[in-house]
């Protein structure tokens, strides 16, 4: 039966065996005790010792340090203090809380101080790509200190100091002396979800939010229409859902549905980036708008089927000025993605209009140029908004004229070269770039394939230093063909935690077999905390799923 | 990026504009409006009609007809009635049921008659090889008829009534006039789940036991230990799952665990096979029976480490009569497999003491004649125990002699021939035997991988009539190397649903274009009754799933 048992039973042996990756004590000596160890993604710099503290739940507290620029009044800052405590107390019948500390047994962490440094703690702000996200963490007893510049710095220690508290063989908390520098290496690090080949409950998209933040993510890429279904409920145009959803009340997303899913990001410090793609990918828009389609031709007569939007109409744009005008309000982040992918032009080919348009506009037999024509008057559109935008690498590959601080998003991992040729052209014309190619999480195979997601990394191509600087990030994508609320927590981690780390750590962690031994630990800890992240391989978790989505 | 969206648009399209298979009215004609069809598996016969009557949860029931050999004192059947009850109004807000009938409006189906037609209903037995699983149902008004040698064929008509029944655009309970004459195609239909790479809370199991009698299943081959764990809580020997176990306390299956998987199961028509597999994969069972592995060698002195079971020392006989003993008298089924595959000879090899042994046996250097000993005097143990046996198909290969009902198992895939051949040469040696080659659910790959499992078929060799007949069935097998609580659920269903068909239904039914417009809705159906199915493709469910495990 179990054939292929055996060759994996190996592999986890010789992941056990490898030490784990290099961490040095105070006075400089390595580690070897390291089973407590499970940080992911990793940080910057790790400075830990054998010396082991006690935390209490009765006694501990992560209170406000006296110079810190937040407060109280920071709500953000207080309901993460609630969820970590939760996190780290979570398995423990809690004694409930004493003001008079009890007695101390040993050497005790009695409280987190968190002070934020600069003068702004953007503590009612959105994160954005030039939030600062660094952190310095030092554990001591009887106090520990997380300093940030701002609050989206201080979420990010938070989740650390969570990470490294570990319990006993008496079901007691522990934590080490530890001094931590932490920021990430890319700015963009994403998570694309589809709720339009599927609908997502809202729950589902909580939920998914709250695994990204304990792995660093702070993008939540919201693909949120598509051909198949438009769950997003417009003000301005009301029967987009009405007509295109799955169903109209079930499967649709409410603007408070949408205010609810960008402040639970927020508070985590995860951006939320909304595409609405054109001109392909648009069949659920053309159910409600008549004209928006362009109507394709069998022969001299419209065949009653539509493809892409239609670029000859004036009365395209004006709907589309209108639509991109709600979206740059309800959606707060500087960015929205447009899409721009996959345009097939068929469809154009076959209309008569469409053919007579392209003669008087001089694009001969060239539908790129009509696609770019129509991409063009859609980004300046979208200028006026004041956004900026995300497009697929073909509206680029295409040759329309970006603005300068377009994001180019390079998805295509077949052919000559693959995505690294790719990530040198756009950069070499000077573009910012996000990777996705390599981890489109939605396919799947039999076997450890996190590890193939962990070898890829987005600077590994040909080019200066600085267009390796125009690399901002990536996203791992979860597409909705075969994924929906049954599936989707377990296909997405802990296989995206391998993208989060490669996005966040320094470019040298990247040994798989060391990665392997914290990955499991994290992976457990995600279970722990609600999240069915799968399993890497045989073993077991101290505390199983117990079945929370 | 949804480069491979589009190829599967088309599958669906295509699939969607299939008409369904054949069905027929009373009248002969062949039926076209079939949306409401959504039978999974199959069944042998149907003649259905457009006529519809109503289904009120106020007035229906489900009821013993007066001839029945089973009455109200038939618990089985008592709580599958409440069971089929709740699925078929599960989603309505019931209004409680009334005692005095309200006024019907048009024709309603006020009541199922459940006829048990045998003198032993089987109520307090324990389904079997040999269970009589045939029903007759006719849905008429006001009365529909569910008529059934036992209790056994009664859950099976059950289960395809509760199917029948469709909700209309106005939430209102329909179904049509319908007659079925059912019965399996195989009679040994089954799931195997495997505790031992990854331990399954025993609420996983009895909810996946629950959707295999959605699916008519019949068996579940309980692998419950392996190399990595032993959870199994022996009365006779408690250090096995004391020692062997994950955790001695939260990672067990104690016997009251046991007791109620094989009760829940045979309410549900279920039986349940113990896998306890020896030699090899027996590395969990040595942590606490010494000196029974064999130890292996480096050079002249002991490695440290342990090969398979020690087939040349009397002790480990009588361990495994005792163990056995237990065995036989705690599962009630009257087969138990006894695994005997995936033996490495490396360890026997390195042993100087089993090299003394195999001299003295006159094997030569043949360690398959040591194999063969071990297992013929394990066989002979068993068979004390008045219980039949099932073996992994090595046993049969390596010539070990074997009682003529045993079962082999035939499950490699690979070599010259693959399964199919082996087919051949154990149903021409006379065995009986069943199939999981084709149907190992724990390889995955991207896309519909539902269809090839769907297009296997278990007669699919060369053979005559009577090999064809001594195919008993087949098993869907989910090895559990990278399946535990957190994805157990949507990888076996539906694809496990395929094997399911292909093993109840007659060999006719296996268009897979008309089977999956079937099966999209039978998932659904899944999804609305709490089991996490994943979805085929694009598209949505009525009632998406809510959460529960």
């Amino acid at each position: 039966m179990g054939f292929l048992v055996k060759l994996g039973i190996l592999v986890l042996v010789v992941a056990v065996c490898q030490a784990y990756q290099d961490i040095w004590d105070y006075d400089g000596h390595k580690l070897k005790d390291t089973d407590y160890l499970s940080l992911w993604p990793m940080p910057q710099k790790v400075q830990t010792s054998v010396t082991a503290f006690k935390l209490s739940s009765s006694n501990f507290q992560i209170v406000h340090a006296k110079q810190s620029s937040a407060g109280p009044g920071c709500s953000l800052l207080q309901t993460a203090f609630r969820r970590y405590f939760d996190y780290i107390f979570g398995y423990m019948k809690k004694q409930g809380f004493s003001k008079e500390p009890k007695k101390t047994v040993g050497e005790e962490v009695l409280e987190l101080q968190v002070l934020i440094t600069s003068s702004d703690s953007e503590c009612d702000g959105y994160p954005g790509l030039k939030s600062d996200e660094s952190y310095l963490l030092s554990v001591d007893q009887p106090s520990a200190v997380l300093q940030a510049p701002t609050v989206w710095g201080a979420l990010r220690g938070l989740e650390t100091f969570s990470q490294l508290v570990y319990e006993d063989a008496y079901g007691s908390r522990n934590i080490n002396k530890t001094a931590i520098s932490d920021f990430p290496r890319f700015a963009h690090r994403g998570v694309l979800l589809d709720t339009s080949r599927h609908y997502l409950p809202l729950k589902v998209i909580l939920a998914n939010l709250e695994a990204m933040a304990m792995n660093k993510f702070n993008v939540f890429h919201w693909h949120i229409v598509d051909d198949p279904s438009f769950p997003y409920v417009s003000r301005t145009f009301p029967d987009l859902s009405q007509k295109g959803a799955y169903h109209p009340y079930t499967h649709v997303y409410t603007p408070s549905d949408v205010k609810m899913v960008i402040e639970f990001a927020r508070m985590r410090g995860i951006r939320v980036i909304p595409e609405f793609d054109t001109p392909g990918h648009t069949q659920s828009w053309g159910k409600s708008q008549k004209d928006l389609l362009t109507p394709c031709y069998s022969g001299a007569t419209p065949s009653g089927s539509y493809g892409p939007v239609n670029p000859m109409l004036n009365s395209t744009y004006d709907f589309m000025a209108s639509f991109f005008k709600e979206i740059s309000s309800v959606f707060p982040d500087a960015y929205v993605h447009l899409g721009g992918d996959e345009v097939d032009f068929s469809c154009w080919k076959s209309n008569p209009d469409i053919t007579k348009f392209m003669a008087e506009q001089g694009f001969g037999k060239d539908y790129s140029k009509l696609e770019s024509y129509y991409i063009q008057r859609l980004l300046d559109i979208v200028s006026t908004t004041n956004k900026g935008y995300m497009i697929w690498q073909e509206v680029f590959d295409n040759g329309v004229k970006l603005k300068p601080e377009t994001l180019v998003h390079v998805w295509i991992w077949w052919g000559k070269g693959g995505y690294k040729d790719e990530l040198s052209r756009v950069t070499s014309a000077g573009y910012q770039t996000l990777l996705s190619a390599p981890w489109y999480l939605n396919i799947i195979s039999y076997g450890q394939d996190w590890k193939n997601l962990y070898k890829e990394d987005p600077h590994n191509f040909n080019g200066t230093d600085e267009q390796k600087k125009l690399v901002i990030g990536g996203e791992a994508c979860l597409w909705g063909e075969y994924v929906d609320a049954t599936n989707i927590t377990p296909r997405l981690w802990p296989r995206a935690s391998a993208v989060s780390e490669r996005l966040w750590s320094d470019a040298s962690v990247k040994d798989v077999n060391k990665a392997y031994v914290r990955l499991v630990q994290h992976r457990c800890r995600m279970v722990e905390r609600g999240i069915a992240a799968e399993p890497l391989f045989v073993g077991y978790c101290p505390h199983e799923y117990k079945g929370n989505l």
